[in-house]
């Protein structure tokens, strides 16, 4: 079986999953929209597809699936019409910046019995994929305390940023995913500390750049997540989990990995500088897994359900910073 | 000029002391105190030095400074005795596990201008005074984001564990005083989480054994710190600052540094499994450095206000877990 | 300009460099040749080419370059039909295993003025050109000494060995071309020592499975080469590259790189176990290096000469291993 | 029982083998005799022990040992005299720098039944031991290519070159102990190659300062050694061990082992710088060792016969480098 795929968005995440439908032998990029005609017209030119509107798209009988690689606030609208169209739905997280709009979203989702992935796409990363499964493998026994490092090598404009929702929705949220991906346990509270400490422009706009983050399950497991908008290092993307019987820990990745030495020490390069080099495999295995499940008619995940807890804890941490106080989750 | 001791307390730490003492060019072991008469007389055999009782040693004129490493609810008042008796004092940690206590205690020393260093062991390793010196030298600009990871192999014996004042005052206590010498900037906020995941023995001895916090400064810094009472693999003393300009961390340290491959992967031996171990550098540098300051007349660092410090961070660590909330450091 | 390619062998090499071309942008697959009809038909299905006899890709008007993947016996004779023909040749390693056959076969590339590259891979690993990047970029100094470890997980089969030429033309050539490409100086001479410890089946065919070799320069500049035929660990392939201002290492890569620590220690997967995964960039690089040097009609790297020099300097080796004594290169 | 010492040499290693005498709780030093008075008085003071002549403790009655770190050319004379009075002898490497007299001075140490240890520290580097261990418990299988990488941080005085007897006895001595240490059978061939890259002055001196050895066994078992007297990041002393199910290896050692990241980067502090703070546990191992042996009246390893073989070896390698040929071991 051939899954035969629309586009929604030709930007830059577009050309990744366009790149990663197309040289998968199980999948056919049939069209691609997005509101910038020239834009669609590349990713058409280069992977031998159509460009389309995305109500050609939803209407189309040569079309099974749709990638979601437009603007945030389309994400749940779209989600609802291609639900609603029956086609399986990739949409690049978040669902939505508003809980409660997130969970009418769900709900059509659920009603239509549409099949829905949300992209959290390190759940794909091989390292930190073998970390999963050395948990479950037994390797470490019991999980008990996760530590996850996240920080990006620069802050996004300003622009960006009084759009994202704020770290916590925008940054954090991967980690917070993570952190459910690795404790096998739904957490029950969060607290968290927030600081400006990179740059006044992202206080000026109502944000912070520097968070501490502490979750904690019903039985005491405990997850701290540490995030900065800047690391002069490169791209730092850190996890350990340490359990009864052992730890395992994922350590960062370099494009280059030399080492040179001399009077100075030994110096090795900075790591990947981008997200897109950082999880090259990672979007690859995103989008194979979500093939895999529309041809299989296996369960999806991450789903609707993960994007929405990540954001109810991106919400709690907010509220955790706001109260001083630890925040139950319900 | 050399500076002559007596030793308060001939157990596990007072050998370690003794050995310490005996071995520095510019420092003489002259006498040892024990309630065991065995325990002192084997230090005197050892190191060549007299049996004395701590009345005694507290009026002796060949004595110049004190060790005590006598049980922890007895620091206090000997602090205070030594103090008036114009000897110069390393006391072990704690000064006493209540804050008010060592207040008091610390009001006495202050008042007899008495010199006192409290034994926060691990500024002294040589790992983490470079972690320190490469602050100090600007290599990673401005400190933003502490993290320090620290496991013990096992749990002490609950006996031990009931006196102890709990995790944060016996084991974090020590991670509160690293984050404050990392930091550069006091805490003004702490919140902690805690749970009891590795032995129910210890929850029934109304502590913990698995704790997360973050503490804050005025300025937005934050330090998370990890403990855990077990780590499979050794005893795991981690610490890493996040800068503007970089990063700097130091990692564990092996008595023994060989891999081993085969077809299971690549296998390093575990790490120290001892503090002791450990940080026999740490102890032997943490005397020199007394030493040194008595001979200089310089200030004493750590002292009775660093002590004082740690505990408070610990006080305010419990209370959060209690009511779930920040808790502001006055 | 888009480069036409003939792919002429489609074995496990060829599903290689046909996948390569076929994903370059600046690349076309037009045709492909084997004997096995089903093989050519497979990689004509999987891309979209056709399936030709040799004959016809050597007279075709539509293919403008090719790539030998064919048994060993018949390199030097297609890259002299082809180089006739007046295609751009892409040829795996080796040309031949007689050094005079490969001589007369450049001698007609010569003539012909075709553009001919030998398939050193390793070469356009990134790690490795990383290296000589370093080394070219000054932050070494001055060469001095090479060390290169190489060991294949498993020996091939005895079949295999028997057609190899040996080991040091079937498995040392890579590291002979390596040394070449770092040292940045041509050896002068050879010496080396050889035994069979990992499998007497191949000492009766012939052959050795562990070898040791120093190549010297003209200045002194010294290489030296470990290889054996099994490494339970994976495929170790290390470079070293020691200069007058310092070092430069290339360490082995793992396709996975998480770590696991427990009471045994610290442990990390073993390394690739085939060649295939662990250069697959390089495989990748290597087809765009030769597209882009015809494309800009510039130098092509590793040429039919490197390819000699390397066999040359297998021959060197084998005659010190027989003679016990060092062995000029001419 | 207490060894009693006698410290023939109060030089820089005198000193170090002096602090390892007086810290031992088994061993005692007595006297301490030196050219320089100067030189002796200080050791004198600094253990508590007396200055004495050679003359003097060769016929003392309260002396069980001596540590012979005299000049090389006075060692096997010392040897012979202290064998002869029927004391236990400690010598630093080499016994002499001619065979011919390590033969004579050894056939006196064995018709007086003299104990005799010889000091190739490094075979009780903790983490050199380590690596024995694992091949003793089978943890690789059989020992089948050794690697060692042995580089001093900078050459020596030419003065010193001068009568070192040249690289092969002075420096790569020690590698050629370690690598019989670790192959566990005799080398019957060696094969050297040998250069000026670093001070042509070295050169003038009729001596190499970047030598690269092969030594094989009788079942062809092989040793590689890469030296060089210049390095500009330290200290680096590296042993592997290549066997048929794995390998093992001691990597460099640091004082400090921090890592620091930014833009440029990761970097780690450069290794020791001398290998007198690089080799401090091998050597207070050492005299416990030689100390332990006299003590138990056991076998003493390294024995002068070790000193005799690995100056065989040193031999061997300067006539491969002179006749460019393979030397055989008799």
């Amino acid at each position: 079986m051939t899954v035969r795929f629309g586009l929604l968005g030709a930007g830059r995440i577009g050309k990744v999953h366009a790149k990663a439908v197309s040289g998968d032998a199980n999948a056919q990029l049939v069209a691609v929209a997005d509101a910038f005609p020239a834009a669609a017209q590349a990713i058409a030119d280069a992977y031998g597809c159509e460009v389309r509107t995305i109500e050609a798209i939803e209407t189309a009988k040569d079309i099974d699936a749709v990638v979601i690689c437009t603007p945030t606030d389309t994400h749940a609208d779209l989600i609802e019409r291609f639900a609603r169209a029956g086609k399986a739905i990739f949409c690049e997280k978040p669902v939505d910046l508003d809980a409660d709009r997130v969970k009418a979203c769900l709900k059509v989702v659920k009603e239509t019995g549409a099949k829905l992935m949300v992209g959290f796409n390190r759940r794909f990363d091989p390292h930190f994929m073998a970390v999963r499964k050395a948990i479950d493998d037994g390797r470490i026994g019991a999980v008990e305390m996760v530590t996850i490092t996240s920080r990006d090598p620069g802050a996004p404009p300003i622009d960006y940023i009084k759009r994202s929702g704020g770290i916590f929705r925008d940054m954090t949220i991967h980690d917070f995913d993570m952190a459910r991906f690795l404790l096998g346990e739904e957490p029950v509270a969060a607290t968290a500390h927030a600081a400006v400490l990179v740059d006044k422009a992202i206080g000026e706009a109502g944000d912070y750049d520097s968070v501490s983050v502490i979750l904690e399950t019903a039985s005491g497991k405990q997850a701290m997540i540490s995030n900065s908008r800047r690391a002069t290092y490169g791209y730092d993307q850190r996890i350990e989990v340490h359990g009864s019987k052992g730890m395992v820990a994922a350590e960062n990745q370099r494009a280059v990995s030399i080492e040179i030495a001399n009077g100075d020490g030994y110096t090795r390069p900075p790591l990947h500088d981008f997200f897109m080099t950082r999880y090259t495999e990672a979007y690859a295995n995103e989008i194979a897994g979500f093939i895999a499940a529309i041809e299989k008619g296996s369960p999806i995940t991450p789903s609707g359900a993960d994007g929405l807890a990540a954001l109810v804890l991106a919400d709690a941490a907010l509220q955790s910073v706001k109260e001083k106080r630890q925040i139950a989750i319900l």
